[in-house]
């Protein structure tokens, strides 16, 4: 006897991102909203060092948030502090922290989890709280640039094993986004740069309108207006929400089109031991591509100016010794393993508009980084 | 300026459970295909060394099949051997080995790990899959009659930590679920029996002629017939899979309908040190909370009576010295706490259907474990 039966179902998942200023006054009432659970949440912090030391006054804040929306949530616990940046997801033993909190205070399905932090640390909380109790719910506060236009709004998580980045994670939808605008005002300035690549790579793959923006606004962004930056978060956010939402939000098939620039900046965050962050890779990575859609007839040199001058513009390095040929090219490879044998890899047919191909010429790239080189020195001169 | 964007969307899945003997005779095409990805899928099995003790040949099977089918998958490593049962999910070196296989082997998220044991094996493979590269495809082999009917057609996988069962673990359905009952004829008889108390679960808190029709085969049961098993085999898992479909796939809620008689189980099997074997424990907590709810007044006493014969006479005891009254009442406070705050018991209102509860009266917990006491000195008695 043989006999089949077809699982068939769907998981509904639903969130909110919420952009707002001031979120740890007590007269505000969205964080505690959010984790009232209807019979007192339990809520324990975590917080990323970066942010604590350029805000001395945030856990205190938090404390007093705490004790005066005690009817809604309590702190089940002081607030863990752990380091910001790529050295939380590094060592295993911060992910182990907070693994071992929400045994040691008692944190259930129900009770919450609220990271306030860069892209690193909401990543790695968030995979501590994804398979604590099979999951816990996470509120992520994002409080950089990068992390409230790009990583904090969608669904992955992780932390970085065998040398290798995001190799343990999940797909975990938050609970809950709350950006605070507020705390970009303390970035340093490469921080508050690092995250407009992402939204460079949004609007170079699918809206040129968008491109437009940023360079009508890249001299505005470059010397840290506030007003076009908060834009440019809730347009990027949106963009990157809407993709999710699109198909395939946890990725089970091999189409990535929002690694475009990704796979160089993998490798570069690698090889510089993440000395490069994670936006000025994907500078880089967006520039390379760029440059490798040009050679390889698809982009005018017009339009590769355009893009160049925009990520130069913006303060953007494009070029560093560890694009070595190389290495760079041991990089393809692994991105080929990654996506599981095919490399599928998003380039540009024009500003505005992604394509994806499945192979990479290997001397075109090398010839790309070479060029990008000759950007690089003509930038250097130009300022 | 304060802004919401509302995400939602639903992530699909599908997979088939799939009933069959002899999946390894090389001339079945079935697991195969199912490994097959079009451009020669790498696999991996992971073996319960409790299967393949009892089926020395096994190793050689499948690497005969893979050499058969080898145009369709590849094996990328000689199988690894974990031991059955609960011991690899208590020590993390299994997960961590699993784990590391992927890294060594170039396991990427369009490969197959393909895990063949019983339910603990397939939990623990299961958590190393969903979290390496955020999920590897899974392949469960289930091979004892618990794993087959309940466990591995569902959702969720999971590994023992700070002494909780299933502390650590996600939700991740399988890429397919394969069932040869030929695994079934070498199982020692506790293993046997074991699965069916899943069976008797559902049947007693959805279907009252699937109860009856245990009823009925009780005595063919207990003697390893193998048709009806079968047949309850089939019948329960289709229930567990509609159970899941239905609603609230990934239990975000706090109904937890399917674990009738589990909190009680899961306090015994942890103070027993896994002596006693889940569905073992099952069984006593299936009995535990019928005469609980017998004697809350829900249950009639023939209806009682039904329901602890048809246990006994599978051969199931009804009693355990760990069922003291203060542990066990402590186990309820755990799975309170596991299940975020509220306390939500499923009881039985008639045979054939549950009833959920939110507080358990702790002087009639301890009465029904008085007469649970009783039960089993008459059924030592009767035998």
């Amino acid at each position: 006897m043989k006999r089949i039966i077809e699982q068939k179902f769907a998981v509904p998942y639903t969130y909110p991102v919420i952009f707002s200023e001031n979120i740890f006054n007590v007269g505000d009432q969205t964080l505690a909203d959010l984790l009232d659970n209807g019979k007192g949440g339990k809520a324990f912090f975590v917080i990323d060092s970066g942010v604590s030391d350029s805000h001395p006054e945030l856990i205190s804040q938090v404390k007093a948030y705490a004790t005066a929306h005690q009817e809604k949530f309590k702190l089940c616990a002081e607030p863990l502090i752990v380091p910001g940046g790529e050295a939380s997801k590094n060592d295993p033993q911060y992910y182990e922290k907070v693994v071992e909190a929400t045994h040691l205070y008692g944190i259930d399905r129900h009770s919450y989890i609220v990271a306030i932090g860069g892209g690193a640390v909401l990543d790695m909380v968030g995979f501590a709280a994804a398979v604590s109790h099979r999951g816990i719910r996470l509120v992520r506060i994002p409080t950089t640039v990068l992390s409230q236009n790009d990583s904090a709004v969608g669904v992955k998580n992780g932390i970085n094993f065998f040398g290798k980045k995001n190799y343990l994670g999940t797909f975990a939808p938050p609970f809950a986004v709350l950006n605070d605008f507020n705390f970009l005002k303390t970035l340093d300035d490469r921080d508050w740069r690092s995250g407009i690549s992402e939204a460079i790579k949004v609007a170079l793959i699918k809206d040129l309108d968008f491109f437009e923006w940023i360079e009508k606004n890249a001299t505005a962004l470059a010397s840290r207006e506030m007003e076009p930056m908060q834009e440019l978060i809730v347009k990027c956010a949106q963009m990157h929400l809407d993709h999710i939402a699109g198909k395939d939000p946890f990725e089970m098939g091999s189409s990535r089109p929002l690694d475009f620039g990704h796979w160089a900046a993998h490798k570069m965050e690698h090889l510089s031991k993440y000395e490069i962050r994670h936006g000025e890779a994907v500078a880089m990575g967006i520039a390379l591509d760029s440059t490798y859609s040009f050679l390889k007839g698809m982009l005018t040199e017009g339009e590769l100016n355009r893009i160049i001058s925009m990520i130069s513009e913006l303060g953007f390095n494009l070029y560093h010794e560890v694009l070595s040929g190389e290495m760079l090219l041991k990089g393809l490879e692994e991105f080929r393993e990654h996506l599981g044998g095919e490399l599928t890899i998003m380039l540009l047919s024009k500003l505005g508009k992604g394509q994806e191909v499945h192979e990479m010429d290997q001397s075109l790239v090398l010839e790309a980084v070479e060029k990008l080189k000759v950007f690089q020195s003509d930038r250097l001169i130009a300022n």
